[in-house]
């Protein structure tokens, strides 16, 4: 992946989560800049975390354009939410469907760029994916996304699958991206909307 | 910042958050060891994720003595509520809110010295003030003190723009520390007995 | 400590953790691949710290053996469970015992190799053979078992001790790890049979 596209979906990834950071701290009556730290948590936690594991220069300390284009997207979903003041938990929701397979995707480019085998490139695709949302949740005391029964980390290890198969099958590198967000999206969109599951436990056997 | 001053500041601080663990461990009736664990936590949190990110030595790894300045005042803090058992919160959030302020311009300094921008520098100052008392808060299951209205974040942020304007006004380092503590300290403090807000949101329009 | 036994041990401890992990995503009516993640959380939580406070490279992305032997605990567990669905809480706690023995031994060796003094070993120790469980107990919203009263932290600082005093006694380092394996296990399980506590506040004073 160029540079420049990674710079891309980086940038809009963290934007998608400092916007679903920004929603729940307004639903949690959060106020004053408690704001402004639930939504950048949210939006830089999961790259923080994988730059760490990886050892590489955290990328908003290298790069501050990053807290920039965060700060900017939490001004502008303040601003919406003053002048419009019926936001939905829905919104939150697909702002952080779409954070979630950004984060995935760029996580797993990112620890292949390292060197790491593919089953540890989705694993850590996966935890950082879900850790800026988890933090957002345990932080605002909700329960946690990733603890419901909505596909949230199964759409970021089939994200994950998919990509990996992809690339094996020869195909270009944006087409395994393009592949494992849509796997991603649709999985998650349609798990909310149509109740899918992956029953693991099948509790009602005494039944 | 010579080391010296930085060593001493870092040092109070850690004792600050140290005691505020320790007075939430005994409000929240924890007690054997896990008094020890929550106060350490909550003392060397913040500090342990600057460095992390920092891409710096620990500060409690290289130079033991923080860990043992940490475990005196837990025993110290102990004794003191064994002797005389009326102790409030009140104690308890004076103590973060001054820890808050040195773990935040300690911050900010450590930030400059390994050459980041200012934005990252007061973001990092921020949320590595927070961050041990935020862990402190998760895991003895209270509202954390950033999701309450009181300037919690407003007030690290507040600090840190202090520091960064008489920076650059060109004041003397000492000035800008003192500057920038004073600043946290009395907006944290005046928002808790006068309930100064900073009304981000706008609820209310509807009525 | 020979690398063929600190692999051993290191594995047992994550798969133990893994177990105690998949059980309470079990008991929390957690499905999907929510179980995965939060399994994999606890059981490479506290390693995935401990190597990032030692600035090593983090085990599991190092020697992708350990996350198979996370995954195959996981899945062997999740069987266990669907075909004896009557499980209790005692397993977990036991499994998790183990687990956090084995880690806090592991955490105190890696920390010595890389040169710390012993205090700092034994607070590291500590500290990563709690964080996994922690985070496990934070992202199920349970009560963290750190933060009970049945000698959790106190096992750990124990067994750490214990081994500080039989290395300077001239002790093999076989023995050391097994005394303090012995010695942590059999506090903590002896706490929860026979409710053994060691009060540090002494709150009813006053009647």
């Amino acid at each position: 992946m160029s540079d420049d596209w990674f710079h891309l979906l980086n940038t809009v990834s963290i934007a998608f989560f400092a916007i679903s950071g920004a929603l729940v701290a307004y639903e949690e009556e959060v106020d004053s800049f408690g704001v402004i730290v639930l939504a950048v948590i949210t939006a830089v936690g999961g790259g923080t975390l994988r730059d760490v594991l990886l050892d590489q220069p955290i990328f908003w300390i290298d790069k501050p354009d990053y807290l920039y284009s965060t700060y900017g997207a939490i001004i502008v979903t303040v601003i919406l939410i003053r002048l419009n003041s019926g936001i939905s938990n829905t919104l939150m929701i697909g702002f952080d469907a779409f954070g979630l397979a950004l984060y995935n995707v760029i996580g797993i480019e990112k620890a292949l760029i390292n060197e790491t085998g593919m089953a540890v490139a989705i694993t850590l695709g996966t935890v950082t994916a879900i850790f800026g949302g988890l933090m957002r949740d345990v932080i605002a005391r909700k329960v946690p996304l990733v603890m419901r029964c909505e596909l949230y980390a199964t759409a970021c290890i089939a994200g994950g699958l998919v990509y990996a198969g992809m690339l094996y099958a020869g195909a270009p590198y944006l087409w395994c991206i393009l592949a494992s967000l849509v796997t991603t999206v649709s999985l998650r969109l349609g798990a909310l909307k149509w109740g899918w599951r992956v029953p693991i436990f099948k509790k009602d056997i005494p039944e």
